[in-house]
């Protein structure tokens, strides 16, 4: 699936799938997370006015998803809540800052991290679409995984972008953040954290 | 206009009609930061999801004003450069905030100090739009304007619900901010604080 190293654990689906609406409440955040992460990251460098706008392009498409995803919530009685800290993108985001400096600047990696967490969410929305029963729901994560699948794209694209158009490098070093990604899911999974806190991605 | 007390000053839109690119400027930050806003106060009011909804797709509308302007900044190959700080919007809430606490919940205000941004820029782009000799600027400044007077209803109609049903309670409190609101954009205009810092509301 995409650039991912570790495939998610097979139990992972038919426990998401059972528990589709604590499902929908992670997912509301994660989307809302990656609009204001993407936000923060444009405003952050604001002098390239190419990224600024692939930037918020992707953040009002996130914000269009959440919206659906917390009218499906309201749809179905369910509370949102307060977000959650995300462990799984936290640890990618230190073990990536921890990595030895590459020679890509540090905006592509950052680009990258938003890659790989579109990579995972992806990849989890397939497993649940073939695991739900419920048609509706299956329609919902059938078009989220395709958004996220762009957004994958859109990631590495603005990721090459950022390093000069040296594609090469950064497929190089999509492979070492993918190695630190599938360590960090095997870990939150052998830790047993992702149920009750299911996640989409982590 | 709307619910202000002081009309801006009328040297203001002349000074702002000759430096379209530091309004263009200032007002992609706006937008941004009203969409940063928005989104901050769903998350911190998640348990309320028609409030949730009515601020994702408010911030939503916010970006893809924010992308229509760094368009045009791009195309006039201005820079957008990074957000200055929003004296008008700060002393705005540190008022409100200093305020004898009333009998409305803190949601209220939040939601008023929005309404009283929105109306602020909507009376500033029609005097603007009167002001500017560019038919394209003049299309531009219009339809935002058309924007910002919808904001500013749908802020008070959401403060209105935050406040039971109470309007007259609203009207009232919204009456004392506008007050404050308009003290502020007479101190900062007499400071001169409005250029080069020119802002589209403060």
């Amino acid at each position: 699936m995409l650039c991912l190293k570790m495939p998610t654990d097979g139990g992972w689906a038919m426990a998401a799938a059972r528990d589709a609406n604590a499902i929908l409440v992670d997912h509301a955040h994660c989307e809302m997370k990656a609009a204001t992460n993407a936000l923060s990251l444009a405003m952050r460098h604001s002098g390239d006015l190419d990224l600024v706008l692939a930037l918020s392009a992707l953040a009002r498409e996130e914000i269009e998803h959440f919206g659906r995803v917390v009218a499906v919530l309201a749809e179905r009685g369910v509370a949102l809540g307060p977000p959650k800290v995300d462990e799984y993108a936290a640890e990618l985001r230190r073990a990536t800052a921890a990595l030895p400096r590459s020679s890509v600047p540090p905006l592509v990696d950052r680009l990258l991290v938003g890659a790989l967490i579109e990579a995972r969410s992806c990849e989890r929305f397939q497993l649940l679409a073939a695991a739900t029963d419920d048609e509706d729901l299956r329609a919902l994560w059938t078009d989220l995984l395709a958004s996220e699948a762009r957004h994958y794209r859109t990631f590495v694209d603005l990721a090459v972008r950022a390093a000069g158009g040296d594609r090469a490098r950064v497929v190089a070093r999509l492979d070492d953040l993918a190695s630190l990604e599938g360590a960090i899911v095997t870990r939150l999974a052998e830790q047993g954290a992702e149920f009750p806190r299911a996640s989409i991605h982590g």
